[in-house]
Formats: structure tokens, sequence, C-alpha cells
């Protein structure tokens, strides 16, 4: 035996020299932090303190060969905190292959050999070559069915992993109430409950939190934008932000303490504006005291786009480049991304300024700590064959066309226009401006035997501009689409928005915001002179912003909104209109009647709502949650286990559904509070939970949801949260607007 | 001489037992109120924080003779606080002798001769019959001329004492920045700054500060509404106002600052809305904290109309109106306006509550002592032979023309189509909906050697209803309009809104707001078809909120902008159209190009002004500030006397400005200052001075500002108010938008 022994004191010898302690995956993550930090120069810290995108110089070829360009090497050689979007342009195995050879790079040429996050986006899907593409997350919201959220956040973030990545950009956590905001489809609506249930729903399904997080088939996910990006004045980008502050607590703030406490987001990424006068990328209340302090969260926060650089060129709040770098690194902004100019400062500031290596190491460590957590450390590499055979598979592209099923809203249909028979209406035609490419081969497969003619005839936009309707070839196109649906027994036109109408507006000469929400171009008179034919006239619409859309509802005989649906989207609308399928989907934000409604959120405060404006109806055309079914719903018998609910404790509030007609369907039961009276003035009505139902023709349910005083609370007077006794209003309802009430006293114990 | 001794001991001791403290001025007012509460009942004292409308019968004859109707005389028989409107459908002498015979029955009807105040509302002139009507606020604000504010408001304040009045519920303090709200013209505009000018001018004048307040030439103003009323969410009168702490103290307080301040307002009256969940009239932080202890406000606190009973049945934040009463009466709120189911009920708390006294002597005692400071005790009567000889002078009717002509604002005037000669123009119409049944014989008399034409057309409203355009009258109207301006030679169209289109929104069935700013009816299509006939086409627009008036601005040769003249304002348009006076009003509001453009003012921060819309142009249509003149003026050599200005210390800047056109005109200096960076986003800038001149053609003079630390305060990152050193940007122009700029340095001692 004992010529062994030197062996084995060699092998254990060589084994405590080889593995130091930041690498010793049996530690903790904080003593391996620790360990690592200690042993770093200032400027290696840094660099874990800033992302590059991989548009400089980072090249993956068709077969996911690898190439640094211009000052690449240079860039990476003290290590990197990640990069943006490597290998996005190629498809998924030779990005797979590309970024494993990145990664292998930057570890190897790296004192320390610290794995570098590459980060992706993904609202509907990865946003990179050969993924799923799935609808946008205000689609999702649409089907007020979180689960199939989770499942669609599931794909993602495993088809991100199969790819390389480690996080995304994604996703966004903000309450849009502004259809002016160009970037409203990126977000899940007007409402904070819906907002907070998908973002829940996604970030856990993204970062596979039930299905092994950091066993290398998930992402971290970054929730996004903190606080407030949804509420930006006149609706434009980059603009101020006013919010009281409990109006910040109670409505805003939710879906991201959520983000943190339920689904432990790893990231957190700072809204490009600032909040009451205060920069977002330097509040140190914001970034540290609530995010931190109050909910604990352990991640890194992110800067949007050179954000912490634009608090010297930008927002005005620093009077140099160096000042801005310390005003966001103080405040409690972890990772610079893209900038040159603001975190490539501080190795310089440090050797004045020692007293902010404090700060240095604080933010580093979020970084490293979050790379661990990945297990990047010890699995940095991706499996390329499990590449092969995992992204769009089978049952995801099922998932998408599942999911745009649930989503799509049947805004309106009079006199039961939809759905359609495949075997009376010969011949469909397919009209309008948003008609796509595929369009047509979609309705083809759905309805096989039908006759169908599509036609595009004129284009909302041109190169980012509006085609105006006195263009001439408009009007012959007008002429055009009026005489092919002359000949048809049924039109189905697509109105709505382009990708251009609605879009994120950067600067100037990138604008993406608009002042109206009326549809662009002569669409409302396409359809008046297309109803005008006496026909069966159908509205698919397609849009990335809330319009007003008064004129769609005074001609179209149905309207089908779909939002933003997945690559199959029109595949849902044909099984739809054919009633293969039933609508089930839900307003996910109030449609005004017009703009100068705005702001215009159903939970607005209740004394907003007892007036209304000159010469215009009161009200919203639909209201949240609304969404019509091509059977009918009954609901009765709204009762509480309870008259009373005391604190502590719990009460149940009931209805009864039954499917009335003659179509199995999905209905949303939602259930929405009214605080009668507060020691604050009150919302309207808040949704605080929903659930979503099958019922077979005469099938009758009995929804139940839990009340506690949890679901009652808010931010009081003296602006401590929680509950106050009294009586609430229950509604039960098939939209914020239509239901039963029941009543109940929440009393003290 | 001995027997003149009882008869002097006789005189003295009656003198004594008949004069208690609280009737002799000699004492302090302080020690005569805490005399006299120390002899009232609560009933007593709560009916000094109680004021009626005259509309619960009290009647005045055409003679002056009074008689009381109904409970009246039971309603007063323990004293009031006062009485709204008394006497308002009367001329002024049969309301002064109505007003002291009033006066009369309730000081001999109240056990301590407590006299009443008579309260009127005063924003164009005092509300009631037979006094001089002026422009209103908004058309006072686009004088830029704060003096004759004041000069206008001191006939106010003169006629309505006059009338036997004590007190008005004016000036509006508020900052209005939403057109869509309907009271928009009864304030003085956009800007911070010129709504606080204009406010301090309008107390000053209404209380005769400098005029012998207290000796009964003047009445007490009511400054209003406190706080943010002007911020109404969506427009909508009563709605819910967001806002945060730093805007509120920076942009919203300081013109109801200066007015406890400077302008020693007598009252304050509260916003019916909520300010960030908090009712106003429940608001302790603002009534009595920011109100008393950091102003030291020593007059009255009124509810608005009924608000106080509202925080039960309107606001939801108390739960019977007993709390409604108890929580105003310790937020501070002094007097309840006009109900009767709020401090009605304080008597019956007071016994069972006897810790609410010190609330109640706290409010009677503000009440009282505002009744000492006017004198009301000694000289509770005015003189009817004064009120003959005073209201309606000459001097007060010319100051009402006045002040139109410096008022009006020339929008714009191509190719000089303004002014139009006397001599060419043969014949004339002055048609369209807002044309008055006076606006012919004001126009004849200012140009008797001219044949003009009016027609009115069509109205905008009926019943407060839109006359919607598809009214075949309404078609048949413009027809024969277009028929008359054929045969002219000018054509003068009255265009803009009519009363019913911007007003006080009440409820539901008296609706006033607006979700749209674009003109009402078809007055766009009038005014294309006449200018399509190719003559000289002037728009005289008078309008009560700001209109998006492009399509004015598109086919208008000129616009004259009157806002809401007095009852004389056509005379002074005509003036100006012929050219007997010359333009040097400017715009008090931002001209927004579509109501999606709001929120819309010029000293937004300046992050938002950085990107605008898709397909829409940026920008204001016309910016703050402008407002063209017959003539043209240079600025020049702007400079600043020193390069830094030294906390503490005073910089001058100045810049030459030069009449180069061939008439004598008056132009608004304005002086807005940017600060280049800020703990805090900084506004884009602010007006912080102005001056009107008069030049003579080729006349040069050098303004001059005085440039102080104070001007630049603002609230910091700390919520501290004060400066930051740093720099700065003036620009000195003709309007926000177009001057010359120069820059200094702000630097510490």
């Amino acid at each position: 035996m004992k010529h062994y022994l030197p062996v084995l004191l060699l092998f254990f010898t060589l084994s405590a020299c080889a593995q130091q302690p930041y690498q010793n995956a049996q530690l903790s993550i904080d003593e391996r932090v620790a360990d690592l930090l200690s042993k770093m120069t200032v400027e290696e810290k840094v660099m874990q303190m800033r992302i590059f995108h991989a548009n400089k110089g980072i090249k993956i070829d068709d077969a996911g060969n690898l190439s640094l360009e211009g000052d690449t090497k240079e860039r990476l050689r003290l290590g990197i905190a990640g990069i943006k979007n490597p290998g996005e342009h190629n498809d998924p195995v030779a990005a797979a292959k590309g970024n494993n050879a990145l990664q292998k790079y930057i570890i190897e040429n790296n004192r320390f050999g610290i794995p570098a996050l590459f980060v992706t986006e993904s609202y509907n899907g990865v946003d990179a070559e050969g993924c799923t593409k799935f609808g946008r997350p205000i689609t999702s919201a649409a089907s007020f069915n979180p689960e199939l959220t989770h499942r669609q956040w599931l794909v993602v973030g495993n088809e991100a992993r199969l790819r390389g990545m480690h996080m995304c950009h994604s996703p966004e956590a903000d309450v849009v109430r502004d259809p002016r905001f160009g970037r409203m489809s990126e977000a899940f609506g007007e409402d904070t409950y819906l907002v907070k249930e998908n973002v829940v729903a996604a970030i856990t399904g993204v970062q596979g939190n039930y299905d092994g997080l950091g066993k290398g088939t998930h992402i971290g996910a970054v929730a996004k934008h903190f606080a407030g990006y949804g509420q930006v004045l006149g609706g434009t980008n980059f603009a101020a932000i006013e919010i009281s502050e409990r109006t910040l607590i109670d409505e805003i703030f939710p879906p991201f303490e959520a983000a943190v406490k339920e689904a432990r987001t790893l990231g957190i990424m700072a809204s490009h504006g600032d909040l009451n006068g205060v920069a977002s990328h330097a509040n140190p209340w914001l970034l540290t005291e609530v995010l931190r302090k109050q909910w604990g969260f352990k991640g890194y926060t992110v800067s949007d786009a050179n954000d912490i650089g634009r608090l010297f060129y930008f927002m005005g709040v620093a009077e140099t480049p160096e000042d801005a770098a310390l005003l966001g690194l103080r405040a409690g902004m972890d990772v610079d991304l893209y900038a040159d100019d603001a975190y490539s400062l501080l190795p310089g500031l440090a050797k004045k300024m020692p007293e902010i290596m404090t700060y240095i190491d604080r933010s580093a460590g979020h970084v490293l700590r979050t790379k661990m957590i990945l297990g990047l450390f010890e699995n940095p590499y991706i499996d390329v064959r499990e590449t092969e055979r995992r992204v769009r598979m089978t049952s995801s592209l099922a998932l998408a066309r599942e999911a745009d099923e649930e989503s799509i809203v049947l805004l309106k249909n009079d006199n039961k226009a939809l759905p359609i028979s495949k075997s009376t209406a010969k011949k469909i035609a397919l009209l309008g401006p948003i008609l796509r490419e595929t369009s047509l081969e979609q309705f083809q497969k759905i309805a096989p035997g039908v006759e169908f003619v599509a036609e595009q005839g004129f284009r909302l936009t041109d190169e980012q501009r509006a085609v105006p309707k006195v263009n001439e070839n408009t009007d012959a196109a007008l002429d055009k689409l009026v005489g092919i649906a002359r000949t048809a027994d049924v039109n189905i036109l697509f109105l709505g928005g382009d990708e251009h109408t609605a879009k994120e507006g950067f600067f100037n000469n990138a604008l993406g915001d608009r002042a109206s929400i009326d549809p662009v171009g002569p669409q409302d008179e396409l359809l008046r002179r297309v109803k005008a034919l006496g026909k069966p006239t159908i509205v698919v619409f397609t849009h990335r912003r809330t319009l007003s859309i008064n004129g769609f509802d005074e001609h179209a005989d149905a309207i089908l909104d779909g939002w933003d649906l997945s690559e199959f989207g029109d595949e849902a609308m044909a099984k739809m209109i054919f009633g293969d399928a039933n609508p089930s989907g839900k307003c996910p934000s109030t449609v005004p009647r017009h703009i100068g409604q705005l702001p215009f959120h159903y939970s607005g405060k209740r004394i907003n709502n007892k007036k209304g404006y000159l010469f215009m109806e009161n009200g919203p055309l639909y209201p949240f949650g609304h969404g019509l079914s091509y059977t009918s719903f009954d609901y009765s018998n709204a009762r509480v286990s309870a008259p009373t609910l005391t604190v502590p404790g719990m009460i149940t509030a009931s209805v009864k559904v039954t499917n009335t007609g003659s179509m199995a369907g999905k209905e949303v039961v939602q259930l929405y509070l009214t605080d009668e009276i507060g020691s604050v003035t009150r919302p309207a009505k808040e949704l605080k939970a929903f659930k979503k139902i099958l019922l077979q023709p005469g099938e009758t349910k009995t929804v139940s949801f839990k009340i506690t005083p949890e679901m009652l609370a808010f931010t009081r007077l003296d602006m401590t949260k929680g509950v106050e006794t009294g009586d609430y209003t229950i509604l039960l309802g098939t939209s914020s607007a239509e239901g039963e009430t029941v009543k109940f006293r929440l009393i003290a114990d």
C-alpha cells in the first residue's frame, strides 16, 4: 500500500495549489467572491462592471468560427462582465460554437479565468436568428394566462442558453399606461397586478426556477426599467417622469418587487429617464435603499445603454464624465452597458479617491456572484449537440400557436358575424396594409376549400414615414381594394399598425412615439368603403400600441384583436374566423375613444371617473378586461363565504359561471376590489385575481377566489403600507365594467 | 362747572359698560379676538365658520329693499361668517342699499353684533350687475403687464366694496398647463413667474394694499385653489392630482407663497381634488404646515363649494359626514362654504369631543380676525352716495379699453396683411360664429368710412351642445358666409370658442372640459373657403382655452388673438386691424400642434424637449412668449455686467432693443434662465423677468435686469431649496424661443 501514499499526497498538494478558494464550488458564494476580489486589481474589478456590444469586433462565421477584430483582444485582456448579443446573426448551432470559442478565449486570457456573461434580449423569443418567435408581451398579457406566459419564457430561457447566452435584458416590468409611448407592446399592459403576474411568470420561466437554475439549462433575467419608465411625460422616450411616492409604491413598484422577492431575478436595469427630478441611474433611494435594503435584491444592476455617461452629456446632472461615473457608482449602479466614457474612468478615479473602492468591490462583487450562481465557473460552455436538438422543437412551435389562440381578443361581433362557415363563404378577400406575405398561405392551410384573394393595396409607412393619404397611388390602391372586395362573399381587412408606427424612439432621426393614436393612413376610409358593399366585413387588428379605433368599431361587423402575434399569427386568426378556435383573450389595456382622455386606465382614482368631456360620449371604447367569445357566459350567485373578513384571516368570494351558448369556450373570470372609503383617495377598482376556465356548452362552474387582507393593502395617509378596516365591494366579472358585485367588511381582530 | 361732573361720570361709566374689549379698536386684534371667543358659545363660534349663499332666501328688490324669506332669519340668529353674492342681480346702488340693510339685520340679531362678510367673485370684474367688465385673467396675462393687472383689480376691489362686499373668491393662483381644463381662462397662464406676478398684482389691487386696506375702500382677496388645481389628471374638474413634492414647491407653490408673503391675501381657498391621494380639504400639510407655519398666513381658509361635506359623499376619504367635518377642521380648514352637512355638525361633535374646541377657536378666530382687519366692526356700512358716483367711472371703462389693447397677441401677419388702410378697403365683411351683437357697431365706431357687412352664419353650440357639421343649416350658413365674403374687399373671420365650449365643468350634466383642443364645428372649412377667394383674410380669435389652430395658421393671412377681452373687446380689435393701435401681447401659454403633445409647456425638463413624435413636426405651433408687432424689433449686444455671480451678490444682464420699423410699438423683453447642470434634472428654461417698453421708430433702449442668486434657487437633490454653483445661460428675447444668449457662472463666496 505504501507506494500509493506519495501519489495521493502529490494529488492533494497539486489540487490544493491549483484550486483557489474562488474556484471551489463547495465554498459559499460569499467566500468565493471575497477571495476573488482580494486578488484582483482595480482595473480587473472595473472590467467586471462593463458590458460591451459584440458589434465591436466580435465576428462568428456560418460555421461557428470566431474571429476577434480591431482592439477586441485588448478590451478583453483583463476580463469582462459581459458581451451583448454575440452570435445574434448566426443560426443557433453556429452561435453556440462561436460563443464557446469566445468564452474560452476570455477565460484563458484573464488572470483568474473569469468567464463572461453573454447577454441577449427576449421579449418575444430570443432576439437572434433561428429561435422560436412568440407573440409580444402585450399579446401574452391579453391571454390572461400567466402559466402560458411561463411556458413560453421557459422555452426562451432554454433556447437562449442553448446559443451560449447567460442573461437576457428582459422582461419589462413597466406598467405602461400611455399608448403614445412606442414601446407599449414590449410590456404587459396597464394593470399592476396583470403585469406582476406575467413578470413573475416570465422570470421564473426564463430563469428556469422550477427547472434547475444554475444547472446550465436556463439564463438569468434582467427586469427593467427601474422605475416608472412606462410613465414618461408626453409618452416620449427619455422624457422626465413625475409620479408621487404613493403611486410609485402602490402601482409601479409591485412588478419589480415581485421580480426580486418572488421570482428572484438576477438582474435589474434602470430607466432612461428621471424620477421626480432624480436621474434613475443616479438614484440611491431606488438602486440601494428600495432594491437592496427593502427588497433584499442580491443580483446586479445594469445601466440602460450608455446611460451612465448620459448623466453628463444628456441628463444634465453631472458636470463631467467623471462625476457621471461617481454618481452612478455611489447610487448603486453596478454595470455600465456599452459606454466607453463612464466606468472606464473609475480606475483613474480610484487612484485619487481610494474611498470609492468600497463601491467598486460592491458592484464587481454583484457581477461575480451572479456568474457563480449561474455556475459559469464550473460549466462555462454549452453542449452543441443539445443546441442542434432542442432549438425550435416541435413542442415550442406548437406552444407559439397555442399562445396565439389564447391571446386573440374578440372586440366586437355584431349579429354573430363570426365565425364564418367554410362551406358557405366561397370567396374571401384578405385586404389591407397589415397583410403579411405569409397571411394567404396560413389562411389557405386552415380553410383549403375556400377561394382566397389577397391584396395589401397600400402600406402605412415607407422608410419610416407615413404615406400621406393624398398620395395618388394610395387613392388608386383604395379603388383596387374596393374592386376586389366587390367580388368576394366576405371581406377580411388587415388593419392596425406596422412595425414602424410604434417602436422604440431613440432620437430625432429614429422616432417611435406618436402624438396621435388614430390609425395611420386611409384605413378608416378603406373600411367604410368596403363595408358599404353590404357584405360581412371583418377586421383583423394587428398593432403595437393602443389605437382609438372608433372607425373600426363603427363599420366592422367583427374585430379580432391580436396585438402582435407569433410567427404563426395569421393561422390563429384564420382558425378564429372559421370557428376552429374560440377567442378567449381580454383587453390588457383600456381602449380610449380619444387621445384627449389620457391618462385613462380603469384603475384610476374613483373621483376621476365621475365626469366626462364636452361633445363626446364618456368612458372607454372598450374597457380593460373586455373580450367576447363565440359562446356566451352567464354570471350568477356572486357571494362571499362570510360578510366580514378579520385581520388576519381569509374569506372566499365565488361566482357561478355558465356557458349558455352552443360552443365550448374559455372565459377569464376577473375579480376586482373597490375600497369604499380610505384615508386617501382610492382607485375606482383594482384587479386582484383572475382565473381562466374552460366551459362546455351548458356547463356551470363555481369559480372561487381567496380574499386576504394582504390583497387590500395600500400606502395609507401616513405613508405606511397596510390595510384599513371598512367596506369593500367585489366585482366578479367578464370585464372591468361588467359582472356581479358582492360586498364585505374588513374588521380588526 | 360742578354740574358737568355727574354728566361726564355718567358718560364714562356708560361708555365703559357699553364697549367691551372686542369692540375696542384701540386694542390689538389678538386681544379683541380672544375676548370675543371667550364669550361665545360653540354654536356661535361655528356660525363664524360657515358661509351661506344669498340664494337661500335673501332678496333685494330694485329699490334696494331687503326681504328675508324661508328660514333665513333662523339661519342668521347666531351670526354668520359670511353671505355669498347678496345683491348680485341688483344694480350697484340697490345692492349697496340692500347689503347695508342685510348687514344691519345681522349685526342687530346676534348677541355680539358681529358683522358678516359679503363675498363675491371677480376674475374679470365684480361678478354682479352693473360693474365694469374687464378681460379674463388669461387675457391680462397676455399683456405681460402686471402693473396694468394691478390697476384693473384696484377698480374691482373698489366697485365690489361700493356694492357692500368685503371679500372676493379671487384671484386664481393656479398654474394651468392643460388646455383641456375648462377653467383655463380664469387663471394667468402656464408660467409660474407670470402667474405669480399677476397674482400679486391682482391681490394688492383688490385689497388696495397701496390704497388703504381697512379704510373701507377695498375688499379682501381669496387666492385659490390650494394646491395643484391646474394639474387635474386628464384636464377634468374634480379629478385627482399627481405631482411630485419638488415640482409642487418649485412650480405650483410660488404664486400662493407670494400671495401670502408679498400680497398679504386675507383668504385662501382649497382645491376640489386631492394631491397625491390626500384630499386638499383634509390636508394638514398644505393647510397648516405650509400655509401657516412656513409662510405665516394669518387670514382664513375657505372650502370650495360643499367640499368639506364632499370628503364624505364624493372623495371617499370620510366614513360619515361627522368624520368629514372633523377631517377638515383638524387639517386647518376654517370656513365651510355652502354646506349644511359638514360644519353644521361641529357643535354636536364638540359636546362629545371637547378637545376639538381648540380647532374651532382657531378657525373662528381666523374669521373674526379678518373682519377686524377689514374694519367691519367699526365701519360695517357703505356710503351709497359713493356707490352712485364711483362704479363704472369713465376712467374704469377707459382702463378696460387700455387693457384690451395691451393684451391682444398678433400670432401671425404674413406679408404685412395687417394693418388695413381705412381708405383702401371699401367693403369689409365681419363673419363667423364668434361675432357678437355689438361687434359691428364697435367696428363702425373705429372706421366710420368703411362699409361693413356682418353675419354670424352659424353658432358653435346650442344649449351647450356642439352643432354638428352635418347639420344642413350649417352647410347653408357656410355657403351664405362665403357668398358674402365674395362681395367684400377684406374678410375678417371671428373664430375660436364661445362661452359653452370652455367653462367650469361641474358634473355630468354641466360639462366644460374637452378631450380635444381642435376648434369646434366647421370653422376650418369656413376659413379655407373664404381664403380661397384670394382676398385678405384676417382671423379675430376669441377663446377660453388654448386651441391647436393649425388650420387657422395655414389659411389666415393674419391672426389677432384676444383670448376673452373686455366688454369693449371688438373696439380694440378694430383699432388693431386699422392700425390705430399696435399689438404688444404675448402668448401666456404654449400653443401645441396637437393635443397628443400634452403636457407641453416651454419650461418642461430639458430632457423632454430633445425628441419629437412620428409623422409630425416637432415643437409648438406658437411658443410661449410669442407675439408680433406691426413694427420690428432688433435685439443686440446681450451682455452681463460680470461673467461671474457670487453668492451673495448681484449682476446685471442687458440687451439693446431697437425699433427698426416705421411705427411706434411696445415690446415685452423677456429674460429666461437655463441652469446647465443641476443635482436634479432642470427645466429647459424659466422666465425670471420681463419688461414691457415703448419704442419710437428708430429708437434704441438698453433693457437691464438684475440677476440675483434668489432667482436661481430650486429644490435640490436633498429637498432643500437653494442655489447650485455652475454655468447658467440667459436668453434675452422676444419670446421663449428667440433672442440673444449670454452666459455667466455662479460661484460661492
